[in-house]
Formats: structure tokens, sequence, C-alpha cells
């Protein structure tokens, strides 16, 4: 292909150059013709700043540098991308490159779900384009169908496999039968969980999620501090197997709802395991695979599926992200801003429509079952079925509820486990719609 | 909501008020506020351009009117939508609208694939933007990622349920053991096929939409004309039966490939029913659904999901486009541009790697299947499964081949045709890979 003459160049500043950033330097490198042709001027990698320079042989030494805060405030740097992750210093060093109308790229979820006013309110005082695909299920575009495709529609609800990490460990429990310890050795063996597996297994990183996508699709601010979360650690093969019984498979989701009860219209951010039955979509997402439902009224039920993680797929996201601001540096438009006019209170988790699966060690005797019946009902929730399993000191009661709010479920089972009659409350889990 | 003071206001033109047309007066109107605050300015309906006015009781009088020219003209309009299908006058009044500068949105799949080129000059002459998400799989979000999120990344496979008629047809066939005339005329009870059903069940709708997809992702002008075409109305009830034998369905595939051959990187679009393995996630897609896969280098296989037409979904994805537009409007932005620089070969039909099915009745003597089996021979094609069914005079012989170029098989057929000892070549279907 031969170069066009260009008027300018689009020059780029990349913090961080580990699994991602190396890999969007390797995509900036081999279609550089192709990227050219698409933005309609060369993009070109002006620095690259890292901690340890000697780490990065394979980075030409002019592009390295210490100097975060330099590249950030460099006016020659039309364009910012931050895969360095973490809240400090990313969020300083995006706010100088906003502040001076810089265009910011970032796959920095926990940054956006602690501090995304910050950065937006920058990004609006300057006209700059933040950008932010990676953000939240690696390549799959899910950004920007929220907050453009689906701008003429109200989202009424998102719900969505978010981590890989921990869906490759469910996965692989539900598959196998192995305990969750057993099962996240393994992911940590194969590369799909870290060595220090808390962000993933605890549901911080798909609450970071959750409020991205919350405050996308509901025009509100939803922070990470918003969101409902309860991770997986609690997990245990015999739970996997009694939602098996119930043809269940057990995954995380976050879910993202509006809602109108009796306190009018609110939204609801929550991150937690469920009970999918398996015949839901989403119950056959397996391994490190990301998928998301989005229901709107007029679009009705959509879903978008594929690679949640990994650098090559979350390189993919950023360089798409790239080009557009790239683009909008040439002709001088600009993205999306904030869109927080809603601004809907927040549904507390005790107040969500929920059906729990109860599993208890109980006393076999005569009575029992009516005081456990009894329980239930004196918090109004009702139940849909029972099942006892074992007979003589072994026995276990099965118990699952029919739709109650939250709050009332958590104090049946909090007083469950206070009656002398049961032994022990083996597992509580949220049991999902079919739907 | 009280109502900011604005500057100004986005005034919108719509060419035509069918099923999509009054859906979309329907969203402007109950959710005025939500897209006000979203777009930045009221968005106001200024004329809706219809044939016979005395049609639509439900519009305003004083919107309606027949002189659709002089809408599209309309230096007061900002944006046209048109949803009133067909290449004319549509096309002739979008190229008004464009040449003057006007957003455009449309729907108009037919159009895009006969005169994008044509349009997309018109959009860059005055720099106006021109969207149509809408055209391509009604509500899933499609359009955009494909031209947005994933242009920083190298798509090579497309490949989708893109018209719902054909896939309701197809499921309904599939679940029924029914015959098509008998699915089709259930079709056409229900709503999902029209009166005349020739541009869904001959491909003619499925070829325009992956001229669009190719267009956009392989950066080259991909016309309907180039898209080697063949529809499912010779698909009996025993080609459907032979494909669950083989444990496949048999799906209307619209398949966009990028290939390196011997002929150097060249491009395919296509479509045709193929027998789709049950494993392969498309073929779960029933009913009047639709669904995509996107496979590209560095994000791997992502896939879409949701309603493909329908009056409702359809606006939402032009009120999306609208949204985009009135706010690039205000802020002086543009949407992306034509990207035809590749301008790669389209590799003809006779040169894509196929495996055939292929059931045909034979005489059941010695000597018969050495006969068939030195045809498949003499063109170079390997045959990985046959099977006889009957005996005597009934005998069928089906045939499953490896991969050959489509020619060698073509011209395999043809000879069989011919054989004596073939009384009757019952049907061919082309097999797709599970993966």
């Amino acid at each position: 292909m031969s170069a066009p003459p260009f008027d300018r160049t689009i020059r780029v500043g990349l913090l961080g150059c580990g699994v991602v950033g190396s890999e969007v330097l390797r995509l900036l490198t081999e279609q550089a013709d192709e990227i050219t042709a698409r933005v309609g001027a060369p993009v070109l990698v002006a620095a690259v700043a890292v901690r340890s320079p000697h780490n990065y042989p394979a980075v030409d030494p002019s592009l390295l540098t210490t100097d975060s805060a330099a590249l950030a405030a460099d006016p020659t740097i039309d364009v910012v991308i931050e895969v360095m992750g973490g809240l400090e210093p990313a969020r300083e060093l995006l706010l100088t490159a906003l502040n001076r109308g810089a265009g910011v790229v970032t796959a920095n979820k926990a940054l956006l779900a602690a501090h995304g006013p910050e950065l937006y309110e920058a990004a609006d005082a300057s006209g700059a384009n933040l950008y932010f695909e990676a953000a939240v299920a690696g390549a799959i575009p899910l950004i920007r169908p929220i907050r453009e495709s689906l701008a003429g529609d109200r989202i009424s609800r998102i719900m969505g496999i978010v981590n890989g990490t921990t869906n490759y460990i469910l996965s692989a429990m539900d598959a196998s039968g192995d305990s969750y310890d057993d099962a996240l050795a393994e992911a940590t063996r194969l590369g799909y969980a870290e060595a220090d597996p808390t962000a993933d297994v605890e549901g911080f990183d798909a609450a970071s999620k959750a409020a991205i996508l919350a405050s996308l699709a509901f025009h509100t601010r939803v922070s990470v501090d918003d969101v409902h979360r309860e991770g997986i650690s609690q997990v245990s093969a015999a739970v996997i197997a009694a939602a098996d019984e119930i043809g269940c498979t057990v995954k995380l989701l976050a879910i993202c709802e509006r809602v109108s009860d009796g306190s009018g219209e609110r939204i609801s951010a929550r991150v937690h395991p469920v009970m999918l039955p398996r015949t839901h979509p989403l119950a056959s997402v397996n391994g490190a695979y990301n998928a998301v439902y989005v229901e709107a009224e007029a679009a009705g039920k959509l879903m978008f599926y594929g690679p949640g993680a990994g650098g090559a797929p979350t390189a993919s996201a950023v360089m798409g992200d790239l080009v557009t601001v790239a683009r909008n540096k040439l002709v001088g438009g600009r993205g999306p801003r904030e869109s927080a006019y809603a601004d809907l209170p927040l549904q507390p988790i005790g107040d969500v429509p929920t059906m729990y699966h109860i599993s208890m060690d109980v006393d076999d005797r005569a009575g029992v079952l009516a005081q456990v019946a009894k329980c239930f009902a004196d918090h109004g929730v009702s139940i849909s079925t029972v099942r006892q399993q074992g007979t003589g000191n072994d026995a276990t009661l099965v118990v699952v509820t029919h739709t109650g709010v939250d709050s009332a479920l958590a104090a049946t089972v909090n007083e469950l486990g206070e009656m002398t009659a049961v032994r022990k409350v083996n597992s509580v889990m949220r049991v999902a719609n079919a739907e």
C-alpha cells in the first residue's frame, strides 16, 4: 500500500506494557498500514511508560520511559492508553491527560467504577474523548452498544457472566465435581486465576463491571460501593451437586435491574452466585468465556458472547477505541459524555425479590418439619419444594422457596440457624428464574 | 424532569410510517424527556412523508405530507430517517438529504447493498452522518461493533442467521417434520412471512445484509451482486431429515470470509442453506431470532444474538442511530466514513472450500457404488461417508464428502445426474464444520 501524504500523525502514549499493553504495541505495529487507512492518518507510538525498562527487551528502548507523569502531560501526545491498572497513580495520570484535552482509552474497570464521575468531568471540561470498551467483558463489544446503539431505548435489565476466572472455576466444578479449592488450584496452574485471586473470586472485579454497566444503562452514577457483592469462595461441591439436582448450574452473575415497586423506580446492581436453570442461555457459557444478556423495552432480549479477558482480546477492544478517538481527533468530534441525568435511587439488597435454595441438617424426629415450615411462614416466605434426604441422625432438609424479598429470606435463614432442631445450615444460595 | 433551556432543537423528518416508522414516532414521543437528556437538546419530529395521509389517523395531521422530496430538501430538517424501503425514490431522497449535509439514518438494507458507495460519497462530500444499524439484524448492535469496536482488529469471518423469516421456516420444519410449503404457509399466517415471500426465501434479503457486513468487515466495496445467493425453497422435509441423521439442522447462513489461497488474499460473500452440526452455537438459534458470529484475529470469536426484525426492535436500532447523529449535529462531530481502502478481490463460489451432502436414488446392483465412487475420484473429491438405504429398486445412496472446492463438487453432482446407474439426484446440500 503506497502511503498517501498526511497532514499530521496521531501520537499515542502507553501507560503500562504488560499482557494487554504488549499486544496493543504488536497490533499497532503489525497493522500499521491498516490502522492508518482506517483513521486517515498514521498512528504512532510516541512513548511507553513502565516501571523497569530493562524488563521490556522487545520494545524499542527510545520509546521506554519511567516518567509516566511526563507522558501524561506531554502536549505532543494526542491519545493516552492506560493499561497499567490500579487506582493510583492511574487516576492522577488520566486526569492530567484529560485536563489538557488528550484522548484517553482505558481498560481500568476498578478506576472507572471508583472514580468515573471525576474522569468524566475532566473530559467534559476540556472536550476530551474518554473510551473504555476494554473495561468490561474484554473483546466483547458491550460499552458501545449500551451507550450508543441502545441510547434511544430503555434498558430494563443486564445480566451477565463478566468474570472469566470465576466462570472457569464454576464450570470446572460443575463438570468434574471437584472441590472449590481443587478447581481454584487448577485455574491458577493454567493461568486463569492470579496468584492472589481475591479480586476475582470475591466478586470485586465483577462488581466494578456491574457498576460501569449500571451507570451506562440507567443514566445514573453507580459506584462499586453501591454494588451488593458476594463471591464464590463459599460455593462447595455439595452446592454444585444440589444445584444439579434441581436442573441448575451455579454461575456468578452481575445483575443490573431497573425496578418499579412501592418505592417508585429504582435500580439494583449486585454480584452474587446463583443457581441458574440449565435451559438459560447463560448456563451453557463455560470456561473463561463471558456473556451478557441485555433486555431493553423496544429492542427485546439481546445477548453478547465472547472472550472476556486475555491480552489479545482486550487489546482488540483498546484498538477499536483508539481508532475512534484518533478519528475524532482528526475531524474534531467527540464521543458520548457521561449521562447521569436520571439519577435513580438504589434498591437495597434486602428489597430485591429472590428465591432461595437452603440445605440444612436437622433432627430427624416428629415435629421438626412443622417447626421449620413455621419459621418460613413467620417471615412471610412461601415454600416451593421441600425434600428430606437420609434418615436417623443424618437427615438433610432441602428447601426451595418461592420469590420473597431478600431481607425476609435472610431473616428466615438467621432464625433457622438458631433453632435447636436445625443442627446446621449447610448452604444458602439464590435461585434464578429460567427466563 | 424540569426542562433546561436549550439553544436549539434537532428537527427530524421521517420518510415512511409503516411498522418501523410508527414505532419510531411512538418512542420519540414516549421517551421525549429521556432522549432530550441524552442528546442535550430536544429532538422533534418536523414532518412525516407518506403516500396516503388518511391511512395514519394516529399521527398529528400537521406533520403528514405526501411531498417526500420537499422533506428531504427542507433545510430546517437536521436528520432524515428513512424507513420507507425500496430502491427508488429512497435513493434519490437520501442523496438530496446527504448533499445538503443532513444526517441520515436508514434501515434500508437493499438500498445500501445496491448503492452504498454513492450514498457514502454524498455524505463525504458534505460531511454528513450516515448511520444504518437497523439495516442488518434488527435490534442487534452489529454495525457499530463491526465498524467501530473492531476497527483496530482484523476480522476473518462473519457467519450469521440474518433473516428471521427463513429461520422461522427452517426451525419449524426441523421441529415438526413439516414440508416447506406447510411451514411457509404457517409463517405467512403468523405474520413471519410476507404475502410475497420471495425476498426472504430466495435469500435476497440475506444477500443484501451479507454485502453490507462484508463491506464493513473487509474494507472493500461489496455489492449485493457480488454475493453468491441460494434460497431455501428447495429445502425439503427429506433434506431436513437427512441432516438430522448426521447430527445437523439446516440453516440459511450469510457467510463472509477473508481467505488466503493460491490466489492471494481474497474475500468471499455468500448466502446459502447448510447442514449445521447441532453442537454449533448458531444451530440452537430458532424461530425468528437472528444471531451473528464474528471472528477476529485478536478478539477471537464473538457472538451477537437477538430479535432480527419487528417494528419495536428495528425502531430501537433507528433510535440509537438518531441519538448519535443528533449528538454529532450538536457538537460538530461525525460518524465513520466509508472504509474501502483494502479493495480485496472476490473469491468466486467455485473456489470456496465446501463439504457436500448428496442423496441419490441408484440402481441396486453390483458395480454401481464403484461407478459412483469413481465419479467423485475423477473430480478429485474425497468421500467421507457413504450410506446405502433400502434395497431392490428403491436403493438410496447418501454420500458426505470431505472438503473440496465447490466447482469440483458441483461438477461431480452434474456428472452423477447424467449417469444411467443414478436414477435421480434427490438433494445436494453443503455441510458446515462443527466449528
